[in-house]
């Protein structure tokens, strides 16, 4: 069993292109041997904003804290804490940090060796 | 795309024998098309717990409010809010909340068709 808090995980800058104020922390994933998905937690500066993109595999995503949106193609839905949101696979999607404060969420995806059809741009060793 | 918030989805008991005080809410499921892991909410009472149970697939789990403990067998893991616990499969485990408000968490669990070996005793339409 691993036992951890997430401010124990170091935080990393997403580099990806089109990526603005993001960080991601690995909390769980195939180097815990977690055997089907990983749970990623993601920190988006005011302001900030992850890639407009699309992949095959699904977000499963939970909003800890801040305000933002999750947009989906050109329509927006807007987020809080408590808000949940899947993304099916191929969905065009992006986030956003609209509050004051920072957009905290978690954003779990599938291991590809359990079918996803391709990875997640926004890596770290989680996928 | 689902977005919804999670006190829009109806908490429901959980009746299994040996939890005390236990609700779960099914944000993210097969319902929703999810294509491989469930994302469900459990809430217990103060002095509350899960069963003592075992079972083929993982739980990832992180914390969002409230103190307890995780039990890994009988060794004791506190958690606390932004603690993550990643329970494997096979391990017996129980959820206790310790605290004087209740404890609130989401664990995830793969989709029995994504290669679980047997499903959780903690059902809602979400397995």
């Amino acid at each position: 069993m691993k036992v951890v808090h997430c401010e124990q995980i170091e935080a990393a800058p997403v580099n990806m292109e089109g990526a603005v104020g993001c960080r991601i922390r690995c909390l769980i994933g195939p180097d815990d041997r977690a055997p089907s998905f990983s749970m990623r937690h993601f920190e988006i500066a005011p302001g900030g904003c992850t890639p407009k993109h699309t992949h095959g595999h699904e977000h499963e995503v939970f909003v800890l804290e801040g305000t933002g949106l999750v947009m989906e193609g050109d329509r927006e839905h807007p987020l809080r804490p408590g808000s949940v949101a899947l993304i099916p696979p191929g969905q065009e999607h992006q986030f956003r940090a609209t509050g004051p404060g920072p957009l905290k969420f978690l954003c779990l995806i599938p291991h590809p060796m359990r079918g996803a059809s391709d990875t997640c741009g926004l890596t770290c060793g989680c996928e």
